[in-house]
């Protein structure tokens, strides 16, 4: 089997599943709770904490929430919330995952004025567009790191800039669940207020995400109960998760040269795929600017036809994000790029984890190669 | 060690840990994919909603959640966005778990109308204060089955038939986290719409809850995103604390009289109690009227310096929820029950699950006479 999903999700580290068992067999103590066994419960909960700031340069707190969508919607809609009954601004982008763009839904019913800013033919934010709707009203921008579609890689660092020279109060949301620890992220230095991440997404488990915080957020509780999290997200902490979260951390930043491991199977695989399939071609940005571990082709046969007879070759991929897979609606980012529908429903999704091999990426075009020979010989009789 | 704080949380089962091991190594595919198997991981999903749903009685849907507080919010706070703005009632008791208290204390600062319902000397509701409350425009009625505190059982069935005879459109909720598995409840027996619980208090793990739901909710989602969950709690799906949450529902009932040996030790705990210190003081409803698991018991000692001094003598225990015990202020549920303020600091709570023994409860009686003994004399002096 060659699973190049890893986008929609990834395998837990054996590492990561050896420390949940662990902490559910010997360590499942409340944290809250007042004797020693549970204060090294709550010990575990902030070498988590500790481990995802480093990873992103130091922050002031990281919240953990049960996805990486809660952490969305926490940044999201708490800040909305907070605002209590006031309308703002609200800006984000049209390639968006829906876990920002339904709240970017319900906030406009709300009577907020949201904007979703435009994207060009690659899948890069216009960010002349974004910028030009930012005003004395807005209240956050929110960019992903990386596009989880097609791998565009959003220019953080020109945004911040843009948009806090319009309106230093402006909040920036960057919904990093593609993007963190497979490529570098400083919150501080980029001046970036908020910052998603999910385990599942790094060999951790499924279950668990968190919002990281830099500065004073204003942020209103979305879960409210015994005030755990800071009082941001009440009910008792997904403890064996968080562990799997810490683990998966740690050993994701050990593996060497992750990123330029993955970006260099990603080409392999992008010219093994062209060669094999010379009607194909790579939707969003260039080899070279796009993100590591995501190539998006299309291919002149149906996406989901050969993602079936790819998965009896035993090649695991997808036609786009996992969240909206079985809706079978076009892709709302191809849309928003302007391709045409033939490409956009040729579209496969081969996404990569560092533990994928160069040889993987060999078999895995072939595969792609006999099954749309065979499926275009399918069609034509 | 003796571990009896069950209502903080408890040790997984063996086999939810061996299940949640193999859905991470085997199964760890993201059930919104389209191949094969992506979708035996959706069965798994089918299953847990399946179990929970049978061991009420049979229900309409199981949302599952990360908790059971994110139930207990999806249940109160989801169904107040579902008013879209329009003012309502909302009806409580003033020995609810924060999680719910907090939701009522956001509704009644957002314009509703809340009533907290007085409780008895044992913790039982005002039944006539919380009816007498309910009017046209009363939309929830949250109760708790049992008590977490002191075990008391709430008289759900009357509260149902009452609340329905005056306003049969206001739903009942039933915070089921200290009662689920632990007492028989038959949610569309009761009339019940609406039932929150949680995985980690039954031998599952934590990071899991669900909302079973009876009936046309009118539920608005609190979670928005991919539309996982019947649109009503988007995010990927916890699948290992699924696949545990199913496992612990299987395991906990095929465990024989579970209730009854719970209650029986119970009943020998409270006997050793007593006998061991003298001037000791149940709280609550009487031994016979509480639930099987969970003895409140006044010492005449403080509880906080007493919790530590049975933990030197492995006895592990809380002085009320663990939700709150960091927060140090007095009970809210000791205090609505009108005792006395040394009574209140005097207070322990033992909370049993089916695999403690007699003899743990022996023994914890006998450290319990031995500490209070020797932080007696240490008062004296």
């Amino acid at each position: 089997m060659i699973y190049l999903d890893n986008s929609a999700t990834t395998k837990p580290f054996s590492q990561v599943v050896e420390k949940m068992r662990l902490c559910m067999e010997e360590g499942f103590y409340n944290p809250s709770s007042l004797y020693a066994p549970a204060l090294s419960a709550a010990g575990e909960l902030t070498r988590a904490r500790t481990l995802v700031s480093e990873a992103l340069g130091g922050v002031d707190r990281v919240i953990l929430t049960g996805s990486g969508t809660e952490a969305d919607n926490l940044a999201i809609l708490g800040l909305a919330d907070g605002l209590r009954g006031r309308k703002a601004g609200f800006i984000s982008t049209q390639v968006e995952h829906p876990a920002v763009l339904e709240c970017m839904r319900r906030l406009q019913e709300e009577g907020h004025a949201v904007h979703l800013a435009a994207v060009h033919g690659d899948g890069e934010v216009d960010v002349d567009d974004l910028v030009s709707h930012v005003d004395d009203s807005t209240a956050l921008v929110s960019v992903m790191q990386i596009n989880n579609e097609v791998g565009a890689v959003q220019p953080i660092a020109e945004i911040v800039q843009r948009v806090k020279e319009k309106n230093p109060r402006t909040l920036v949301h960057v919904d990093g669940v593609q993007g963190f620890l497979r490529a570098p992220f400083q919150m501080r230095k980029l001046g970036v207020d908020l910052y998603t991440l999910s385990a599942h997404k790094i060999h951790g488990p499924k279950g668990v995400g968190a919002l990281a915080v830099v500065g004073r957020s204003g942020l209103f509780p979305r879960t409210l109960g015994g005030g755990q999290e800071e009082g941001l997200r009440s009910g008792t902490e997904n403890m064996p998760g968080i562990v799997g979260l810490a683990e998966a951390v740690a050993r994701f930043q050990e593996i060497n040269d992750a990123a330029d491991k993955m970006f260099a199977m990603k080409k392999h695989l992008a010219e093994g795929l062209l060669a094999a399939v010379p009607e194909a071609a790579v939707n969003g940005p260039s080899l070279e600017r796009g993100a590591p571990h995501i190539l998006n082709v299309s291919f002149p046969v149906r996406g989901e036809v050969l993602l079936h007879a790819l998965e009896a070759e035993g090649v695991l991929v997808s036609t786009g994000s996992a969240c909206s897979s079985h809706k079978r609606t076009a892709s709302h980012v191809l849309t928003a790029m302007g391709l045409p529908r033939e490409r956009i429903e040729g579209a496969l999704r081969f996404s990569l984890c560092p533990l994928n091999t160069p040889e993987e990426m060999d078999r895995a075009a072939q595969a792609v190669g006999r099954s749309v020979q065979a499926l275009k010989r399918f069609k034509r009789r």
